[in-house]
């Protein structure tokens, strides 16, 4: 049987329909305003009632939500950027869908997706690290994704990995996506065309001569072409993930690191730097298997793929 | 049923028969010489057959051992103080016990036994802090131990506090067990009487008059008799605790933080530190619970009531 | 006889007469473009005409310039915020003034004037902090100021006080006046703003209800009302200074710490914390005399005092 | 005129005839007892009476010691490895010899003969790294030795790197010392064997076997001969180095650092590294030049011709 995965961000919903395979059968999009629950949930409605025309056989739907859900996953605690606070949004719309709702956080809906049909899927232990603006995670253990007693488990991105370290917008100071994600690139690269701009030319020609257009994509671009102060940036961020890799496997000892998100896209010029960072730090390296680092498989969709499943068990 | 459980340190073993309600029925001991795994196995085997004689219904035999355990909790990967390197401890005792036999990390067992029968015990997702020579852990996710990958799982003493921070007996820099163990005590006691003698001074009546002489105990004594160098060297000791804390939570979510160990007898002054310590780091701490703060209730029988509850189920 | 000193900042110019002990005995000001550095100088030569009229016997004039100054303090060799590029400052207004002129960067100057009139006249080897939005100084050695070999010397805001820390304006991390200064004060009410908004309840009443109009007199005003965030983090923020006092005895070894600036008027609630960090950190405390750490007395003349006091030697 | 330099160990004393240019016409030496201060004066007088058989017209007799010396340069204030407390060395010693005497500090010293006869000899403002056993420095600044204001001056080795840093012997952590000497070569090949004993199997074999034997020379030679992982630890030490100079850079601003010792014989191994991170790190790069990087040229003898020097001064 099918079931649909919805995936509800800032300002617009996916939506589609999964097989027991996590095969995508098809898919829907509706924008939304994040202030509006109301209307957030009704776009839920139409975009499923779009879906079951074609398919309907809906087993379940499964919610990805960008915030903390309570484990009962009943329950959005808290969500930065929609107006949820201990929003009962399962209760919501199970109603109104007439079938089992099950909400679940967006990037563990993701992460769950990779686990069982992507980059981790023959195994049982597994983080998924997704390096785009921020840096965000899911945890599989023993087959199990971890949630944590309130939901907020998997906040890998606020790992501190410098006491007094760089400012996070979380309030806090040295967490681990101030070192390791989209934005921390941005800010290097602006920071490199200051003290140095002679070696920074490539990026401010990508940028169209002005320092604060530089972009994420820019440094990949300029390092896939080349360009050495790119590489060693995008090397910089590589090792900042492998030594985050290092401390996760001393808590978690997980099989394989699965590297998903836009920065992700650089591929080996960030994954060999995190590697080696993560070999060099591991603890008893001498007496274990090292963790594999791979590509997550399954882009953008891993989100509804990944509720849909977590709907279904 | 009865099982029994045996608790393999470096130089002696204890074992002890555990009911279904984790209650400690009988308790022998044996030495053993940590470079003769056979021998050890031989005093296993006496101590269990002793057991025997009063309570002959032993369901299983859980084992807690000083090193890496393979998930399959057959096979003794590594021991950090033992001479065993991929040692098949399961296929060596189940034979000569005749009973099914169980292995499992030491502090994962005594982990287990606050989870199930101490301070863990209402909660589903728990972190165990053992803070003695060096400084130890055991996690529960969801009810179940995190093993890891391969076996190296809960090794929270080397998660990495701070870049090239101090040297850890491991051959890392910045282990959180350099800031948050016994030995870490003993060193800064140490520090404090070549840098500030007049400070010092009932920590150095306390060790006799030598400075070499100073233990983690002397500080607690003169802690709890008000001396405030070593109320603080307790309150450092307590912070660096609650940082790791707000780091595990950032990962796990726990429900609750249990610390035992020998410095852990510390009490108050090493548990308000942590907990504001924990407090201040905790990632979204407006949008979710505290996690708890508890002292182990269990103590030097964990392992043995672990173990033994690990190998009935 | 009398001098003159000239304080060039980014947008105005104070002029003044000084006697031999240091006394300001007239003063003016021009508002200036700092775009225009032709403009600025016909600002000084119509400034010190005027104070020339009451007192005609000026021996030399002294310029403090908001930049590096040549170790011959002729040339400012570059200026953050006024656009010298390697420009001959003194051969512009010697011939204008008529008169010998001695460039000095403005820090330097302001430190110059504490270390002969103000709170370090009494030492030949003195550190001069200013903590206002950034952190200045000014380093008297063996009864000279410290240059250095390209007019860069003194930058001690800049010293590194964390590997990987605080993003500072210059493109490099962990400058310690990311740590200790008024912007480092608003960044962190700001951040407790929005981790901790009960405990920060009174600094947002003294911001009218918005976190981003939080300054830095709004937390000195909430300490000396007794606000126990806003103590805390004028300690905070005196720690940081100092162990950055502990840094500098270390290659220097000064008698007295002069602090000023807008930050500086905290007082005790900084100087207290300071203090007692510098000691923790003193290498070798045991064995040589503690600093002092007073305030600064001159206030913001101190640039003209000490440009007009270096123009006379 | 000649003048004679005497440089007092811990466990031997040197002294040499200095010209007016440096050049060290004869020497002695004499083993003392360091618990013995008479016999260490004894040792003085008779080494001098021996150089003055051939020198008759010796002007001035310079002492280098190793210890604090007060900023009069008479007393020995503390002396780590000598029974020096308060010590008036110069008046123990100017009656005895009938010359005026002056004692100063042994890094200092060294330092200074650098500057005048050796790398350091065409600028004004210098600092002297002496990496050794651990990191000493000696700094001019306008073309007179810093001493600092209770000749604690120049200590530099323990300027604090990294909070929470590495345990270094003065009872602080973090110290630049415990990064850049040769302690911190030994201890991180030591660690290099632990945790990854294939990669150190060149090192292992130049100890004979034992890690524990194992030392900085060994590293420097399986360098030179190309072993990739001796390489590594000799940049990571030259990284250390640069890091300091940066700091040093923004505090003092020097021409020139003159890197010595056992461990600066490594030479470019440690100089390109140090020489990368130093620009990496300088702040204001694009506005000032870069200090030069230059081995020491006066080996062992630089504390017997630069006492000799000061004391003619």
């Amino acid at each position: 049987m099918h079931a649909v995965g919805v995936d509800i961000g800032g300002t617009k919903i996916a939506a589609g329909v999964v097989d027991k395979d996590g095969t995508l059968l098809a898919k829907t999009r509706r924008d939304t305003d994040p202030q509006q629950p109301a209307a957030i949930e009704d776009a839920v409605v139409d975009a499923v009632a779009e879906l079951r025309k074609e398919f309907p056989a809906i087993e379940a739907v499964g919610v990805a939500a960008a915030g903390f859900v309570d484990p009962g996953r009943r329950v959005v605690k808290f969500a930065p950027n929609i107006a949820w606070r201990d929003y009962p949004l399962r209760d919501a719309l199970e109603p109104r869908l007439g079938t089992r709702v099950v909400v679940e956080n967006d990037a563990n809906a993701a992460g769950w997706a990779e686990f069982r049909f992507g980059a981790g899927r023959e195994v049982d232990d597994m983080v998924m690290l997704t390096v785009g603006t921020g840096l965000g995670g899911a945890l599989v253990v023993g087959g199990e994704l971890v949630r944590g007693a309130a939901g907020a488990g998997g906040e890998i991105g606020h790992l501190r990995m410098v006491p007094s370290g760089r400012a996070c917008g979380c309030g806090h100071d040295g967490c681990w996506e101030t070192y390791a994600s989209g934005t921390a690139l941005v800010r290097e690269a602006r920071a490199a065309l200051a003290t140095d701009p002679d070696r920074a030319k490539a990026l401010l020609v990508l940028a169209g001569g002005k320092a604060k257009n530089v972009t994420g994509p820019h440094v990949t671009k300029a390092a896939n072409a080349g360009d050495p102060l790119a590489i060693e940036m995008l090397a910089e961020l590589g090792r900042w993930l492998g030594a985050g890799m290092a401390a996760l496997s001393a808590v978690l000892d997980p099989a394989v690191f699965v590297v998903g998100g836009g920065v992700g896209a650089a591929g080996d010029l960030l994954l060999v730097p995190a590697l080696t960072e993560l070999e060099d730090q591991l603890f008893a390296r001498a007496h274990r298997p090292m963790p594999r680092v791979a590509l997550a498989k399954l882009g953008n969709d891993a989100g509804i793929v990944g509720a849909a499943d977590l709907a279904r068990r």
